[in-house]
């Protein structure tokens, strides 16, 4: 930390990566093309948002990023406290007081020939850019408008566990083109069964005869899904964790989606049906404002030293 | 192609990539760390063999690759041709005459907080690399062990459509861990309804009652495989491509596994039964043999100059 300079590089501001030991601005970062990480999308990420020049939560990222590479048997070649060092200098780097801070894990570049996976060097990579919001916030109140996706089923946990976060997106982005076709913004997909997953990027949450609920499996366990869940706790909201029927979506008299990158969303409309008459309900309301207040509550943040 | 070396740049003889316009050695081949064909591994990509320096249907390999762009709606920045010219270049670059040549081409680098796919502009990858091995020459004689995977099935086509081709691989990765902890090689998936999918890189094939037996859904539609299927017509050997039950694995007489990457690859074990005596069966080696045969009839090969 000594050699790291006093003012931020004007060519840092849109974001800056740590990649092989080096910092650069986050648009020029570049992985191998050979990374495992890449041609097999064989890796773990973590995202953990900076929210005015402090870090939200940042010891659970941390430690949900070190389980996910536990279960994929990949050793991380960094510690707890050295990635937590990485990802606040990113940040401090840029200068950014709004960030989306990512760590990904993966099991790294085979050796000319070597099939085996367990003698890679696994890597990491580092990058602080501004803040992602899936739903702008000025687009926020209004609530954003959803589909269920009709053939796009979520990968079930059986193929790949989602508590794991990964890149295998192919069936949400193939959602988020349904969800454009059918004049909306986002998909949520189901297992199949009739019942609710996640969608591209965000957990779900409905408010279902005044109880506020949220699908068990089949998901990531989101670290703003847990924060929701205590906040209804304090705010003595009744929730339950379990399985979610997609008709209880219609039921629902508020519905929201929870991420990292965007907090917790309104949704208006579910397959061209209104949920709330005003596109964000009182509940939701309420849920949304503790999440951002929690953000400036010293018992969760983790503030950056700019200097 | 006039401004080309004339003899090959020795940093290059491991492999070449082209990336963004530029030659490089594919071990110093990077792309953006932002690029979504990462970090939503939202990309298709097909990979084609070079054998004594002649491509083996490349025809096909652009068609494949060009056919599954379009099914994501992602417009290719290069024309068949030009990809054609760029997969050649790469090989020539290398002097490799037994290569591995890939072609990727990803959904692109988002603008800063511009969320809509349908906006962001594609990415194309070119690399070849030394021809690439599932399973080694020496060692197919012998015939390899695999299992079949118990708890992690294919993802499913209702999830993610396996016709184009992929890095979803976690539950291939899965599944080898599984092989290596059972002694084992390689691993089969299920679709978890006893039916038989594929594996890490490859198609199946297995011999029940004479008949060659592949699965029809779930599976990519590997141009090795339809090499085989074309190659057991020429030979007079039955096929069936269709739903292929787990239990025809153990009564088969004989099983091989396909794949750019390696061919033809006998199987000897199966969840530690032996399949046939000498780990490689007569309908198996009539098939490799004619396999690589091909590899040098002028119907299926399009040879590089290297000058």
């Amino acid at each position: 930390m000594s050699e790291a300079p006093t003012a931020v590089d004007p060519r840092m501001t849109s974001g800056c990566a740590w990649i092989d030991g080096v910092y650069v601005p986050s648009a020029e970062a570049r992985i191998p093309i050979l990374d495992t990480g890449f041609v097999r999308s064989d890796l773990t990420y973590d995202v953990a948002a900076v929210w005015k020049g402090k870090f939200f939560r940042l010891d659970q990222h941390l430690d949900r990023v070190l389980a996910g590479a536990g279960k994929l048997r990949i050793t991380s070649p960094l510690t707890k406290a050295e990635i937590r060092t990485q990802m606040h200098e990113v940040v401090r780097r840029s200068g950014l007081r709004d960030a989306y801070v990512e760590v990904v894990i993966t099991r790294g570049v085979p050796a000319q020939g070597e099939r085996d996976p367990r003698r890679w060097a696994p890597r990491i990579y580092v990058y602080a850019i501004p803040y992602v919001w899936i739903v702008r916030p000025e687009l926020q109140e209004a609530g954003t408008a959803v589909v269920i996706a009709r053939d796009t089923y979520r990968i079930p946990p059986t193929s790949v566990d989602p508590t794991i976060k990964n890149f295998h997106w192919g069936d949400l982005v193939r959602g988020l083109f349904e969800a454009y076709d059918r004049d909306a913004w986002l998909a949520i997909h189901t297992d199949g069964s009739g019942h609710v997953t996640e969608g591209a990027g965000f957990n779900v949450f409905a408010l279902v005869d005044d109880v506020l609920v949220t699908p068990e499996r089949g998901v990531l366990e989101g670290i703003t899904r847990r924060t929701v869940l205590e906040i209804a706790a304090e705010l003595g909201i009744p929730t339950r964790v379990g399985l979610v029927e997609v008709e209880e979506l219609s039921a629902a008299s508020e519905i929201f989606l929870t991420s990292t990158a965007g907090g917790v969303m309104p949704v208006a409309t579910v397959d061209g049906r209104a949920v709330t008459a005003d596109g964000m309900g009182p509940v939701t309301r309420r849920v949304r404002d503790t999440y951002w207040a929690w953000h400036e509550d010293p018992r969760f943040v983790d503030p950056v030293q700019y200097r």
